[in-house]
C-alpha cells in the first residue's frame, strides 16, 4: 500500500475500534486508537501470516501485550478478512469468541493477555522456540503499552531476549502517555524507555507513532538489525482521531459516548481489505533426534530423592520424545533438571532467577507445540503465580515442578519452604497437582505429565526417601495406592509425598498396639482418586486422618474433604498440616514440630479411634 | 578504624562466616565471604544503628537481600556486640533465632529475606516511609547478590526508588560472579549493571569490593549524592580468602569442608569489636494530624459497590487514624482507593503497575509501624504472591484489597477475574480473608483490618449490590450473619460477597415453594465462624450448599468443609463454584453460566433436600 492508503487503513481500524465496544458499552477504544498506524503498517507491510492457516509453522506471531486493546486487534482481523463485520459486532457478547481480552479461543491468538506485562515475556518464549527449537525464521511482534513497562516481568523479558540475541523479536511500545487513572510516570519522555532498552541490550528506535512512513522505517530497521531484538518506542496520542477523547484523561476503558459523531470525525466507514503476506517457503519445524530408552526404575527399599527421580525421568523422557524441553530458574543442580540439561543441552533453557519469564517462556513454547517442563523450588513457583493463572487462560499445556517442598527441607527455614503451592496450583482451572512419595511414582508421573493438557504441577522432596512402589506399579494421574489395608482398619490415613513415609511408620507403631489403619498414598492430589478415598473412609467407620507437609488450607486435606463432601459418607476427618511458622531445624525436627510426623499421626489416629 | 583494622575486621567476619555453618554442616559461607570488606566498612564507618535499642526510630536499616548470606550477617551482629559467640554457634539449630535466612525473630532484622529479589523492594518501602511518612533522616542499606538482579522485582524497585528520589537508599551489589549452579549471565562485567542502574535513574559507583579504601569512598559518595539513590557495584570474589573455595564453582550453599584449615588461612580467630555509631539527635517520627469522624454507613436497600465502600471507609479511617496509609497499583479509580488519595494525599502512594513493589513497599512501611492498605484488582494480587508469602515470614501486618472479584465483573473476561485469590490468601500463614456482601460490612471490616496482625485480605465486588446489613450490625473478623432462619430450614446455604445476594434470591424462590433454607453470610472466610456454620448445618439435617464466585478449590466451600470435618456433624455438602473457563458476558450471565446464581442455588437445594 501507499502511505495514503495506510493512513486510510488506520482510520478504518479506528472506526472499528470505536464501533466494537459500542455493542455492550464496554471496552477500551482509546487504547487501540493510539496504535492504529502502528498496526496498519505492520499488517500491510511486515506481518507474514496466513490467516486461513493459523497452524502454518512459518507464520509470524502477533501478541497484544496490552490485551485490553482488543477492539483494535479484532479490527485488524476484520481488515485481514479473518472475521467479518457481523462477528466484529459480537464483541464482548456472551458466547462470542471476541472476548474483552484476547484468548486462544481465537485461532490467531497464541496466548491470553490482559494481565499487563505478560505479553512480551510470552513473546520471548515463542521467539526462543523459533530460534532454538523450531529453527524457523518467523518473527514475533509484541504490542506493549507504556504503563506496563512498570512491571518487572517486562525487564525479565528484555534481559532474556537480549541475552539470547532474539533479533526476530520486535517490541512496539505504544507510548500514549495516559494510563488507566492518569498520566504514566514518564509521559512522552520516550528517551527514558530508549535508555533502559539499550542498557538491557536492545536496539531502540524512537518514532512518531502516527507517521506511517516513519513507522515503516522503524519496522524496516527492526528487520534489518541483526544479533539483538529491536524495540520501537512510538510516541502516540491516546484516543487519536476523535476530539472528544483524544489525549483526554478519564477515558480509559470506556466506550465512546457518541459513536456516530466519532465515526464521522474519523471520515466515516471504509471497507479496506488487506492482503496480508503469507509466509513463503515450506520450512518445517526442526525435529530433534530421538533414541530408544525406558523410564528409569528403582528397587523397593532404595533411598532416592524424588527430585533426583524427576531429573532422571525427564532426561529419559527427553531421549524418547524430541518435543520435551526443560527450563530452570538457576537451580537445576537442586531441582535436578540438570540431568536433562546434560543429556539434551539443545533443549534446555537456563532462565536464571526470573521465574515469571521462565513460566512465560514455557507458555510461549507450548503455544508452538513443544512440551515444556519448568522447574524451581516449590516456594519460588509462587513468584510466577499470575503467569500460571494466565497460562490456564492461554489454554497452555505446561508442566511445573517445585522441588524442596515443605518443612522437610530442614535448616534453610521458611523462606525456602513451599507450603502454599498445592493450594495455589489446585485453584488453577484445569490443573493437575501431583506429589509422589517415591522415585518410581515420580518417574511414571513425569511421563504422564507430558501427555497432560493444561497446567500440571509436580511437587518433589529434597531428602532421600525409600522406594515403596514396585517398578511396575500402576501409578497414574487420578490414581492412588492403598499401602496398608485389612478388614480391621479403624482409620484411613491419606498422605502424600514425604508424609506417606511418616504414615507408614505410624501404621507400623499402631499395628504393634493392635490398631489397624489403612494408608493411602494420594500422589494425585488433583484429580484425587475420590472413589478410593470414599470407599476407604466408609470402610473405616468414616474416620480419616489427612497429613500433609503444607498449610492446612487448600491442600490434600481440603481435597479429601471435597471428595467426601457430597458422598453420603458420614465422616470425621482430622487434618494434620503445618500450622506454625517454622524456623531452622533438621528435617525430622521440622516434621515433629509441625505435628505431621509419625508420632503426631499415631496420636491423631488413637484419638480419632476413640470417637464414634 | 584505620584501613588495616578494617581489613582485620573483614577477616574476622570471614572466620565467623566459615565457623557458623560448620555447626550443622549447612549454610552459605562463600556467599558471605565475598562481601566481608563491604560490610566491615559499612559497619565501622557508615551504619548508624543502636544495637541496644533496635526500636530507635532514627536507626539506619540494613537488609540482606541476598538472605542466604546469614553467616556474614550474624558475624556482623557479633562484631557489633549484639550477639555473643555462643549464640553464633547455634546457627541453624532448632530453636535458634539465627535461622538459615534472616527473619524478624531477630530484633535487628526488619524483613524476612531469602526469596531473592525481595530485599531491595522491601528497602524501597522503608525508604519511602523514611522520606514521606516518618520524615526522619535514617538511611537504608541493602546488600544484593548479582544473581538476583535477574528478578524483575529488582527493576521495579530501581524504578520506584529513582522516581521517588530516595537518596537515603543505597544498594550494594556483591558481584561475586558465581550463582548457585554456575556463572551469572554477566560475571564480572560490572558495566552492565552500571548502565542499567543509570538508565533507571540511579547514581552508580563501580568499585573493587575487597579494597576497603575504595569501598569507603563509594559509601562516602553514596551519602553525598543528593536527589537519587546510589548503587555500589562491587566486583568481588566468591569464597574470598580460602583457597579451597575462592572463585571455585560448585561451592554455593555448602559448608566449608576443612574449617580449621580455612580459619588458619584467614589468619586465625580475632576478637575485634566494633563500636557502631548510634544515630544522633532525638527526632521522632512524623505524626499526621487526625480529626474526628465516623465510618460511613449506608441504609439498607441502597445499592452500593463494596469497592466504593472500601474507598469511603478507608478515607474515613485515615481521618481518625494518622498511621493508616494506602498504596495502589495504578487502578485507584477502580479499587476506589482514590477516595483515600483525595482525602489524604500525603499518605497515598501511587505504585503504578508494579504489584510486587507495591506489596513490598507495604511490608517495608509495616516494618516501620505504619498501617498499610494496598489495593489492585483481585486477579492481579496474584502477581505478588511470593511477596505476600514473604510478608508472613516477615511477620508483617499488611492489608491487601482485591477488587473486581470473580466472574461477576462481566465482559472483561477471565484475565481480569480474581478466581484463585481466596485459595491463595487462605494458605498464607496467619492470614485473614474477608469477603463482605455489602457496604456496611465492608466499612466495618476495613476498620477491623487496621488492628489485625498478619496479612489481611479483603475481596470487593465491581457492581453495586443492595445493602443488607443495618448500619449498627455486629460485623467482626471471625463472625458471620445468619440472614434467614426458621425451625423448618432444611438446608444451610453458606455464601460470601456477591453470592450472598444470589442466595437470598434463591431463598425467596424456595420459600415460595415451601422450602425453607438458612442463609449465612460468611463474610469472614478465614477465620470462619465455624461454630455458627456447624450449628446451622446440624440444624438443617447436615445438608449444606456452599456457593462462591471463585474456583472450587481452596475457597469458601473448602473452609466450610474444614469447619465440619472433625465436628461430629454428619453432613452432606454441595459446593457450587466456578468450574469452567468464562468468556465475556454480562454479570448475570456469568453467574448463571458458572452455576452460582440464584437458579443454580435453588436447584442444588432442591436436589439436596431430597437426600437423606
Amino acid at each position: 500500500m501507499q502511505s495514503d492508503d495506510r493512513r486510510e487503513l488506520a482510520q478504518q481500524l479506528r472506526v472499528d475500534t470505536v464501533r466494537a465496544p459500542s455493542v455492550t458499552g464496554s471496552g477500551h477504544p482509546t487504547s487501540g486508537m493510539s496504535a492504529a498506524e502502528l498496526m496498519a503498517v505492520l499488517l500491510d507491510g511486515y506481518l507474514h501470516y496466513d490467516f486461513s492457516a493459523p497452524d502454518n509453522p512459518l507464520n509470524d506471531h502477533l501478541i497484544f501485550s496490552k490485551g485490553h486493546a482488543t477492539p483494535l486487534l479484532y479490527a485488524l482481523y476484520k481488515a485481514a478478512g479473518a472475521i467479518d463485520d457481523d462477528e466484529l459486532m459480537t464483541y464482548r457478547l456472551r458466547g462470542s469468541r471476541l472476548e474483552g481480552h484476547p484468548t486462544p479461543v481465537l485461532p490467531w491468538v497464541d496466548v491470553g493477555t490482559g494481565s499487563l506485562g505478560q505479553g512480551l515475556p510470552f513473546g520471548v518464549g515463542i521467539a526462543l522456540a523459533g530460534k532454538r527449537l523450531d529453527r524457523l525464521p518467523y518473527r514475533v511482534w509484541v504490542l506493549c503499552g507504556d504503563s506496563e513497562m512498570a512491571e518487572g516481568s517486562v525487564w525479565e523479558a528484555f534481559e532474556r531476549a537480549a541475552y539470547e540475541q532474539l533479533d526476530h523479536l520486535t517490541a512496539i511500545i505504544d507510548v500514549n502517555r495516559l494510563g488507566q487513572r492518569g498520566p504514566t510516570q514518564y509521559e512522552w519522555d520516550t528517551d527514558v524507555y530508549r535508555r533502559r532498552a539499550e542498557a538491557f541490550g536492545w536496539h531502540a528506535v524512537e518514532v512518531d507513532g502516527h507517521d506511517v512512513d516513519a513507522v515503516d522505517g522503524a519496522y524496516a530497521e527492526a528487520v534489518a538489525t541483526p544479533g539483538k531484538p529491536t524495540v520501537i518506542i512510538a510516541r502516540t496520542v491516546k484516543g487519536k482521531g476523535v476530539s472528544a477523547v483524544e489525549n483526554v484523561g478519564g477515558q480509559h476503558g470506556k466506550a465512546i459516548a457518541d459513536v456516530d459523531a466519532a465515526i464521522a470525525e474519523l471520515g466515516g466507514a471504509r471497507d479496506i481489505g488487506v492482503s496480508v503476506s503469507a509466509p513463503t517457503g515450506n520450512g518445517k519445524p526442526h525435529v530433534f533426534e530421538t533414541g530408544s530408552g525406558e523410564l528409569p526404575t528403582w528397587n523397593v527399599g532404595e533411598k532416592v530423592a524424588t527430585r533426583g527421580a524427576y531429573g532422571a525421568a525427564l532426561a529419559a523422557l527427553g531421549t524418547v520424545r524430541g518435543d520435551v524441553v526443560a527450563l530452570d530458574g538457576e537451580v537445576s543442580n537442586s531441582t535436578m533438571s540438570e540431568k536433562f540439561k546434560h543429556a539434551h543441552p539443545e533443549r534446555f533453557f537456563e532462565m536464571y532467577i526470573a521465574e515469571q519469564q521462565m513460566i512465560a517462556a514455557a507458555v510461549g513454547m507450548a503455544a508452538r507445540g513443544w512440551v515444556p517442563f519448568a522447574s524451581t523450588f516449590s516456594a519460588f513457583t509462587s513468584r510466577a503465580y499470575d503467569f500460571v493463572r494466565m497460562a490456564a487462560v492461554s489454554r497452555a499445556s505446561i508442566r511445573v515442578t517445585g522441588s524442596h517442598a515443605g518443612v522437610e527441607i530442614g535448616q534453610d527455614g521458611p523462606s525456602q519452604m513451599g507450603l502454599e503451592d498445592i493450594a495455589a496450583y489446585r485453584a488453577i482451572h484445569g490443573s493437575t497437582v501431583l506429589y509422589p512419595a517415591d522415585a518410581n511414582a515420580t518417574a511414571k508421573l513425569v511421563a504422564a505429565m507430558a501427555d497432560r493438557a493444561g497446567v500440571s504441577y509436580l511437587r518433589t522432596t529434597r531428602g532421600a526417601t525409600p522406594v515403596i512402589h514396585e517398578p511396575d506399579a500402576d501409578i497414574t494421574i487420578g490414581g492412588s495406592a492403598i499401602l496398608t489395608s485389612s478388614d480391621d482398619d479403624v482409620v484411613t490415613i491419606c498422605a502424600a509425598g514425604i508424609t506417606v513415609h511418616e504414615a507408614l511408620r505410624a501404621a507400623e507403631t499402631l499395628a504393634g498396639d493392635g490398631v489397624s489403619v489403612r494408608v493411602i498414598d494420594c500422589y494425585s492430589i488433583k484429580p484425587l482418586d475420590a472413589d478410593t478415598v470414599r470407599e476407604a473412609v466408609a470402610a473405616t467407620g468414616g474416620r480419616a486422618v489427612t497429613v500433609e507437609d503444607h498449610r492446612a488450607e487448600g491442600g490434600l486435606g481440603d481435597a479429601v474433604l471435597d471428595a467426601l463432601a457430597d458422598s453420603g459418607v458420614c465422616s470425621r476427618v482430622r487434618k494434620l498440616a503445618v500450622r506454625t511458622m517454622p524456623g531452622s531445624a533438621t528435617s525430622a525436627e521440622q516434621l515433629a514440630d509441625a505435628g505431621i510426623d509419625a508420632t503426631a499421626i499415631a496420636a491423631a489416629v488413637r484419638d480419632l479411634a476413640r470417637k464414634a
